[in-house]
């Protein structure tokens, strides 16, 4: 299609999933839970017709020469199906954030005033290979009240129709208009640049994907930009955390899954435990499988200690890799912090309140951690049933961002004749 | 200045001010009030030297032929200069919201949990005209902890820069760091445009002026925008209204003070409640010396009702001038109001809760009134003691924001050693 085609394309699918949206935003939550039930039902029911379009992108991705990694984000079976109807299951389970009163209060000249929460709208969402992610979206926005418009990569787009071909039939069994889940017809960087400008049909544009992705949407959308993902973490062992206690921590946060943005990427370790337990640690980490990069007296605790370049500070490996750093203090510690963070999640390992407290306090983060592995910055670990990513920005939401990340609210004034 | 250079300067006063904002943000309580009223005593003290310096601006703008909307807007007198000063002092009087536990709740595996309100960092502002949002802003993003860099326009750079010299004579008198308050030192296209781009030092951009300014802000912006301002506010008269409170809250809503964003713009009337009581209506406005734009049934009340043409209903007069239309039901009103709302309030006046409710829900504004005018929607008369604009936006922020409105919250996690 032409570059005009395809916005308008793209349009035509935005104010759809608008006026759609309307009707789900008034939606009770008996529908809504109806609907996420009977998406549930259809993705399994459709199970080999959905593996069959996943099998033709496999095909396709693996002649179009996709890395190994892009191709198991890809890969469909009985389990992820299975997975993507018990995520629908379980969001309806949870509880529905809209009506919710936040706070009511009166005025002096009696004027009553509430804020409700209400949905944000329709959510643009600009994502990667998991077709997965599909369903979920898609789940998330229904149980919110709001409206999506899904634009998936092309190398998952007849996944990713299978997938919201069983999500039109379901609702087409329902009284909402399945018009409020939309997956892009074009999936073409012009077709998310269309998205990037479409301030009309959207409230607010989320991206899932990598560094590059996320720069690109924050970089050019006027439309507002939940942003995720980059997780340059670190843990500070004090001079006085437990050892056995921090070993287990740093192994934890490095290598219970690496590829994730809340896995820690740097080592700062206090000079004094270091020559206590430094080489503990060490040890450790290497019979996990990790290879560390380390300042001069990390590389003299053990041969394979491989030193440590100026950027690895700056790094977010996403693998079994870790950088280690010797620093003299917390102040120390909280200086590179601040230096290299990405706002995600920082923790310190200290028996010390005085520390625990200058830590907590001078470091800008979305998750401060006391004595506890990175790993928990997760919506359903913090508590919240359900994540739609981990906001590394300051407005809106911060951190990992439950059902209630994707709403707003508004005030409705009570009077009986009151003028100013 | 050439471009570069420009780009250049403010980027070194933002990142003066990014440093300069990690001070405040610690600073305690009594620390950040003690420094609003050193201001609020400076700006008084110097209030000769700030006239003069405004005298000049005057002067200028008039040989450059400024509008007399905009001298006015850019005058100063001693009356004007204490109101700075009160409003310093009225700001230290808050609460202060920094370093609240909004939550805390403990998992089952042991984590104990906090959100804890902290300072979003930056603040960035571009306004127009009125030296006064110098003095607000800056105490608004102290009081907060926040650092703010303010670019006020050309047209008022002598005036805004003797206001400056007063923030920066008391807060030298401080233990914060005056760096936190940035006046910008160049008022060109080019340096507003610098900090559109300027994510590094900038956590939020909040544009104060007219709609031109405000949509410039958030098309080029990659910073996060707090969007305020246009308010098409519509009230609704029910066939059920009460007749004299409805023509007081009209007359109210329109004339109170036609050129703020909660003035109502547009009066939807019920044919039943016209016939009643429209004559009594129209002639209350023509008293007051409004003009009234309206369908062919307003017209038929008054000989001096100008007919309504298409972009009426689009448009926000902020001035002596009220639009009138004519409709068969509540849903009808929800529907006119739905295709023209900017977000901001809209109010209906009846004695039926269906239609109230169905009103309250059906339409998408910051602020839904019942039986009340418009014109409350404001920090102040919500009570929240402070206003740095109404939001039209639906994230982060919705309707009068206060103090809080520009503050964040970051997790902190208190362990014992927990791993995943």
């Amino acid at each position: 299609m032409e570059q005009t085609q395809i916005s308008t394309q793209m349009r035509v699918q935005g104010e759809a999933a608008k006026k759609a949206a309307k009707r789900v935003a008034t939606a009770s939550t008996e529908e809504k839970n109806k609907a996420l039930s009977l998406i549930a039902d259809e993705l399994e029911t459709r199970e080999t017709f959905i593996l069959e379009a996943n099998a033709k992108d496999l095909e396709a991705g693996r002649k179009n020469g996709l890395s190994s990694a892009l191709l198991d984000r890809l890969t469909l079976d009985s389990g992820r199906i299975a997975g993507m109807a018990d995520g629908c299951r379980q969001i309806a389970s949870l509880e529905d954030p809209i009506g919710e009163t936040i706070e009511s209060w009166t005025r002096p000249n009696g004027l009553k005033l509430e804020s409700v929460r209400v949905p944000l709208g329709v959510i643009g969402m600009i994502y990667e290979a998991r077709p997965n992610v599909t369903a979920d979206a898609a789940a998330l926005a229904l149980k919110t009240g709001n409206g999506v418009l899904l634009r998936g990569s092309s190398s998952a787009f007849r996944s990713n129709q299978a997938v919201m071909d069983a999500i039109w039939e379901a609702l087409a069994k329902t009284s909402l208009p399945k018009e409020a889940v939309q997956l892009a017809s074009d999936t073409s960087r012009e077709a998310a640049a269309t998205m990037f400008q479409m301030n009309d049909y959207l409230d607010v544009l989320i991206p899932r994907g990598g560094a590059n992705l996320i720069k690109t949407v924050v970089d050019q959308s006027t439309v507002p930009v939940l942003e995720t993902g980059v997780g340059n973490c670190h843990i500070f062992i004090d001079d006085s955390a437990v050892a056995d206690k921090a070993v287990q921590i740093a192994i934890n946060a490095k290598t219970q899954r690496p590829s994730v943005c809340n896995a820690a990427e740097t080592l700062l370790v206090h000079e004094a435990w270091l020559e206590a337990h430094g080489e503990a640690l060490v040890h450790a980490l290497l019979a996990h499988g990790v290879t560390i990069r380390g300042d001069a007296s990390v590389q003299k605790l053990h041969g394979d200690v491989e030193p440590a370049a100026d950027e690895d500070w700056n790094t977010e490996y996403l693998d079994m890799i870790v950088s280690m750093k010797t620093v003299k203090s917390t102040e120390e510690a909280i200086e590179h912090i601040n230096m290299f963070t990405t706002y995600h999640s920082e923790a310190i390992l200290t028996e010390s309140e005085e520390n625990k407290r200058m830590f907590f306090q001078q470091i800008d983060a979305a998750a401060l951690y006391h004595n506890a592995s990175t790993r928990f910055t997760d919506g359903f670990e913090f508590g919240f049933g359900a994540e739609i990513g981990v906001s590394t920005q300051k407005l809106h939401a911060r951190g990992p961002m439950g059902l209630k990340a994707i709403t707003s609210y508004k005030y409705l004034i009570h009077g009986d004749g009151q003028i100013k």
